[in-house]
Formats: C-alpha cells, sequence, structure tokens
C-alpha cells in the first residue's frame, strides 16, 4: 500500500493506493467525527460492481448511509442532477458534518464533489476513485464540477476531499480503452516534472498495459505525488498549476469539435500533448529527438496520434473559448525537453494552426 | 466615510460605508487587474433605482459591464434562476478574472455571490448592499447560497467578497419596515459582543430611526467591525461565529411556520432574541433587568415582541431541522448580559417550550 499526503494546510489529506481498502476506509470512519447520515453517490455502472459492498463496509463503520446511482455518462453532471442529489441530502436528513462519499470514475467525483462542495455550504468529501484517469487526474486536486450545457466544468468549486481511497481492484473490470485513456494522463506527468518517471514508463510501458500490479500502483503513486506536489504549491491554479494543463488546450478543443464523444480524454490529451510538442520544436523550445519519444510513448501506450471531425479553422476558434483563456491571452504549456516545460502566451498564429493541421487527419 | 477591515489572511477585504461612493468604486476597479467583461447583478426594484447610475460608474471605469435584474423577492435565490445568470456570464464572454458586482439586498447578494463562488470556480465577487440589514448581515462574513425547495439557503458556499461598498445613499428610499428589521440585526451585535455600543444604541435609537447619517453610519460600521471581528476569528462557523446565530434558532421556526411572509428577516430575530433572552432567564444565566433592557430597545426600534401564527409544538418540531443543528443537538445562544452571550446544546425541552408559549400569541 502507498500513501499520498496533498500538502494543503488545514485542507491537507491522505491519499491511500492499495488493494482491498475496506479496513482502513472503516478505520477512517470510526476516527473521524461524523455525523451518522451518510449518502454513497456512485453511477449506475460502477454502483452495480462495486456500491454493495462500499455500502457494507460504511454501514459497518457506523453510519447510516444510503447508496445513490445517477445514470452513468457525461449527462449526469448537470445541475439538474445536482438538485435531485440535494433532495436526497435533505430528505436523508444530512447535516454538516455528514459524509459524501464518491465512488466511481471523473463524472461521479466531481458531481458528488459539487455537492459536497455546496450542500449547507459544504460537508465532509470523501473520494473512491475507480477509473485509472479518475485516480491520477480528477481524483487528485480538489476540482469539482457540473457541467453548462454551453460548456464543460462552468460551474464549480475547489473543494478538497478528507481522504481517497485508490482500490487496484477496481481497476479489473476497467475497459482496456479506460486503461489506456489514464496512461495518456500518466505520460503527461512524466513530460511536465520528472524525467526519471518518463523513463519508467517507456521500460515498463508493457507491465502498466497488463495491469500488473506493483507497476501499476507506483504509476498511480508517482503521478498523485507530483499532481499533489504541483497543486500543494498553486491550489487555485494562478501559476505553477497552468503546466497540468500540457496538452489539454488543443485537447478541449478536439473535445469539443467531435461532440465530447468520438475521442475520450486522455485520448484528446494524448493528440493534444503532441500538437503542444509540434509547437514546441517550431519555436525553438525543443528538440526534435524529444517530441519523438514523446510520440513514441504515447502509441506504445495504445493512445491515438492523430484527431478525425476536426478542422484547424475550427480549433483555433475553440481555444479561445477554453475556461483557461483569460482577457483573450492563450496559456500554452509547451515543452523544453522531456521533464521540463514552461508557459507563454506569446505563440504566433501560424505555428498553433500549423500543428493543428498536423494533428487532425485530414477527410 | 468608514474604513472597516476583514482579516481573512489572502482572503481579506475592506468595507467602504459612506455616500456616494462611486469614485472610490472606480479608483478600486481601476487599481485592480480586473478582466474586461463584467456582470452587474441587481434585482427589478433596487436596479430600476440605481441599476444605471452604478452601471455608469463601472463603464467609466473601463469595464464591459452589463446590468441583469432578477425578479425581486426570495423566490429569485433558486437553482433556475442561477442557471439564467451562468448564462449570461457565458453568452457575455465573462473568464476567471471577471468581477461580478452585487447591488441590492439580501437576495441579490446572496444569488449573485453563489454564481461568484462557482462560475469557472470562482471569479472577482464585489458587494454593494443596499438594505440596511444586507449592510450589516449578509454583506458580511462571505455567506452565499440559494434556496431548495425544502429549504432556504440550503444550497451554497463560504467566498469572499474583493471589496464591499455600503452606500447610505440607498438607504434613503428604504421601505421604514425594512430599516427597523435592519436595527433588529443591530441590536443583536450589541448583545453579543458589546455592550458600550447597546448603549450607544439606547442613547440614539431616535437618531437611527430618523436615518441621522452620522448615527447611522456608525451603527454600520460598529456592526460591520463586531461580525468582522467574529469572522476573522471562525471563518466557517465552527465555534465562536455561532454567537451571531443569537435569536436565530427561534427565528427560524418563526420564519418557517408563518411562510417566510409575515415577518421579515428582522422580525423574526427580533422575537427570537426576546425568546433567547427568557430562556436565559430560566437557566439562571441572565437577571431579570438585562432581559428587560432588550425587551425595551427591541420595542424602541420599532420591532415586534411576540410572533402570530405559531404554535409551540410546531416551532420545537422546526428547531431540529435548522442547518446548525448537528448530530440531533440544539446549539442555543444565551445571553449572560448585555455584550456578553454563551454557546450551550444542554437546554431542557420545557424550558425552550415555555419561552416559545411566551413569544407567540395565542390565536
Amino acid at each position: 500500500m502507498r500513501d499520498v499526503h496533498v500538502e494543503l494546510g488545514k485542507d491537507s489529506y491522505e491519499i491511500l493506493i492499495g488493494r482491498n481498502l475496506g479496513a482502513e476506509l472503516q478505520n477512517f470512519i470510526r476516527e473521524t467525527g461524523f455525523s451518522e447520515k451518510a449518502l454513497l453517490i456512485s453511477d449506475t455502472n460502477v454502483g452495480k460492481l462495486y456500491g454493495e459492498n462500499v455500502l457494507r463496509s460504511i454501514r459497518e463503520a457506523g453510519l447510516s448511509a444510503e447508496l445513490i446511482m445517477v445514470p452513468a455518462g457525461e449527462s449526469s453532471k448537470s445541475l439538474q442532477q445536482a438538485e435531485q442529489l440535494y433532495t436526497a441530502a435533505i430528505e436523508h436528513c444530512l447535516d454538516r458534518k455528514s459524509p459524501i462519499f464518491a465512488l466511481g470514475g471523473g463524472v461521479v467525483g466531481d458531481l458528488a464533489g459539487f455537492i459536497a462542495a455546496t450542500y449547507m455550504r459544504g460537508v465532509p468529501f470523501v473520494q473512491i476513485p475507480t477509473s485509472l484517469l479518475a485516480q491520477v487526474d480528477s481524483g487528485v486536486g480538489g476540482k469539482v464540477a457540473v457541467n453548462h450545457r454551453l460548456g464543460k466544468n462552468l460551474i464549480g468549486a475547489f473543494y478538497q476531499p478528507k481522504r481517497v481511497f485508490m482500490d487496484m481492484g477496481t481497476l479489473d473490470t476497467l475497459p482496456v480503452r479506460e486503461i489506456h485513456t489514464g496512461l495518456g494522463e500518466i505520460v503527461k506527468y512524466g513530460v511536465i516534472y520528472d524525467a526519471d518517471f518518463f523513463d519508467f514508463l517507456e521500460k515498463n510501458a508493457d507491465k502498466a498495459l497488463s495491469l500488473e500490479e506493483m507497476a501499476v500502483q507506483h504509476m498511480v503513486a508517482r503521478s498523485c505525488e507530483i499532481k499533489a506536489d504541483v497543486v500543494s504549491k498553486d491550489e487555485k491554479e494562478g501559476g505553477l498549476r497552468r503546466i497540468l494543463n500540457f496538452g489539454h488546450t488543443i485537447a478541449h478543443a478536439i473535445e469539443k469539435e467531435t461532440g465530447y464523444v468520438r475521442y475520450n480524454h486522455g485520448e484528446a490529451v494524448a493528440i493534444g500533448m503532441i500538437g503542444a510538442a509540434y509547437i514546441s520544436r517550431e519555436m525553438g523550445a525543443a528538440r526534435d529527438e524529444e517530441v519523438e519519444r514523446l510520440e513514441r510513448l504515447i502509441k506504445r501506450m495504445g493512445l491515438p496520434m492523430r484527431a478525425g471531425g476536426c478542422t484547424t479553422d475550427h480549433m483555433y476558434r475553440d481555444i479561445f473559448h477554453d475556461k483557461k483563456t483569460v482577457g483573450g491571452r492563450v496559456n500554452w504549456v509547451l515543452m523544453k525537453e522531456i521533464g521540463n516545460v514552461f508557459v507563454t502566451d506569446d505563440v504566433p498564429e501560424a505555428v498553433v494552426r500549423h500543428a493543428m493541421d498536423m494533428v487532425t487527419e485530414k477527410a
């Protein structure tokens, strides 16, 4: 079992990474002064697999908990779904010290976290992320949100969990495409922060793809450590935290242009990282062999390198509507070399368009 | 002009209290690095009186701002209204550094503050509270919220404004009943924290009721100072902040039983303070003359001392559903003497019921 500490002053918390963490969950509940009433929020996929088991653990630890399953999929991240969960919380008599547990992937974590952040102005939040992507991405950092019909994650908050439990067992039932998408974000951590970790990923790609327990546990733990390190230095995304956005500017445009269905998040980020690497090369920041190393590892991890169904014109327009675009300036995260990135808002339009041309498939 | 500093570390801010604060507002906007796009949220009452004027000030300071008026009244504090405001923010292209200004009473401040707290996970919030109650109560402390159909303020956050402008000029158009309701909360600050301020209120009640400028300005400033002092010691309501709840446990029950229409908030709080004083006396904590002094000042300020339309049985049940009731224990704020209160969750049912009997009008 690994334990990652996220240092955020009085909002600090621990991430436990291992297998069969039911006893750890129960000890945590018994040691913490929660009120008796609790809610376990999951979705119709994950809830059916693991809901009853987790619910039993929570109840055996002394809480009066109810399991609520929202429909699986992004459409549950809505204010309408949130309103139904507030109603459930009120009807189940949750008070200010009642914990809300999130059992699921990114959608469940973001939605349940938004409820926890806003119900009675904030109640304790406990995360049990069950997908590889959620474990290394949305499970760390305190970003919670629901979508607006005009854009993703436009309604949300920064809200830290009390503890996070990452059970490797839940990866066993994950579709292989979801493993790849998680690996996309894991590769990102190597690029932005840790060349040694990137080396490790190159050497252990096969183990990652076959979910070899110790390799995956290390990849999850190291990714969480890196994200925790970045977030603890910049909780609210004023500066350093922007590097976590490597690959995401183009990724968001790809997701938007393809209606959020053709590529999942990690796939779009993989293509976006390649695009950012091309921009870095054209700007003279990164050498060719660094860019090629990134391309090779992304390909090895089963991820796409080109996006279909997008045009450069539309993608170029989209980047100015990104949530991270402030005052009309796009903050690009570019690569100097593996393990070393920087942020700049000074990239010529032609360079961006050229990179977009290169990462889009021509019809 | 008075300036009250609210000390909350990196979330600290200033409250300016005076008349004709347009120039101060403009200087603040020019000095702060906001993005160009901004939203001014008001309601159909206040917006018609002061909206265009404030909008002009904001625009002259260089921002591209739009005025949005929600229907006046508590029903605008809904998730549905919030969703419309998110849409307006997106369509007007507000980004993460775009300020949201709230011009109005408690409803507008709570609603606009909730939007500011959650749009793109939080954008700068500037408050211009226009009612006496909002100035001394909801304008300080960072509580923002919307209502759920099952209860008031159940969906919200703690979110601090960047600055607060309290213009005495906006009180000139306030209905007299709204002046009284503000004075109810002002009396509360004397009781919970400052016997000298209570003396001042006794000596200056006539000036308060006739809105004599210097007297009212001092009452607003001193109330804000006291609330700021309490909130800075306990931002998230873990301990000391509970004393701000003096009179509110019974007040919330009165508001609920009378459908939030018969009594406004300050009136319900006035009756609730009397109830809390009766409990304090019966518990042997407060002497008779202290209780009578409070009764006299509340009456002098034009506030009711008894509630019609409520029964003790229903009110007693209601207090266990209050947002501040945790683990089934009601935290009572009781009086030792004017200027000195304490919190206890150990009050016998019979004592509570007796006080409720005394503050309710028999049909």
